[in-house]
């Protein structure tokens, strides 16, 4: 699959939203849901796809599936994690490079009105941790050439794991 | 790039397009249209990539092209360009496989609607035919498990050419 395909369909997508939206930030609260909706499937996938990945217990080890395995996986690029804080509840993973921006210039002012370009990553990502029942919050901001996601880990879903293997 | 992130993206865009236009025929004019503006720029990148691929000079070679080089360069899969007529200025290219329509199912109700879901591809393909002069009509259908996208050729848009190319 060709990275510009993807690139300019994307883009493509949003400028349709912003047609369809009046706020930028509509469209951001949007790109996260449907980001959100992606990384649950794509969960599925990855699952089937990586038996070997390790059941994770902490953000540390969250972390570096998601920068070593699923984030190569699935955009084809490196990712890096860094700025820990919050005991080590908060993260920033930093792509190298961006596919989805490859191609094109998001207009500073919409990004000032509220559009964070890249959120589906970050929705995707959301939506990929919770459905292994971590519930994190995830926000992708344009850093330069950079593209950062930072993520807040707020809880384990006790409730919706199977039964039997809540303690 | 994976071909399962492109998938679930495009979903969720149509998803979306569906939600906003009433009638599933316009959604179809509506990936028609995005395909079209990505076509005229994937001509670019094509044109940069592959400086000896030779002039078409006609619709044999065109398809050619499109089955060989462009397609596979894009999309990732081969296709075969078949069922020529009125005296080779409409034939049909069936994808072998069909990265958009991998993991979705499309409703058959919409289908009937007249939602032609692979619409993009054939816009694409339209654009960057265009942006090279050559003016050609071109629709998608799913038939069974291929993606069949029937060309029409309809004139070289000699207007357009550069000043001493033209005859």
């Amino acid at each position: 699959m060709s990275a510009e395909l993807f690139c300019l369909t994307y883009g493509a997508m949003v400028t349709e939203m912003l047609k369809d939206y009046e706020d930028p930030k509509d469209v951001t609260i949007q790109l996260d849901k449907m980001g959100f909706n992606m990384g649950t499937r794509l969960a599925d996938d990855f699952l089937a796809k990586n038996a070997n990945v390790p059941r994770c217990v902490d953000t540390r080890q969250i972390a570096d599936v998601l920068c070593r395995t699923a984030i190569p996986c699935y955009l084809g690029v490196s990712a890096t994690a860094s700025s820990w804080t919050s005991g080590d509840r908060e993260f920033t993973i930093t792509l190298e490079s961006n596919p989805l921006t490859e191609l094109v210039q998001v207009p500073p002012h919409l990004v000032s009105a509220g559009l964070s370009y890249s959120q589906l990553i970050a929705g995707a990502i959301r939506g990929a941790l919770e459905a292994v029942h971590f519930k994190v919050y995830a926000s992708a901001t344009e850093s330069g050439a950079n593209t950062e996601i930072r993520i807040r880990f707020d809880q384990v879903l006790k409730d919706s794991l199977p039964a039997g293997e809540d303690d």
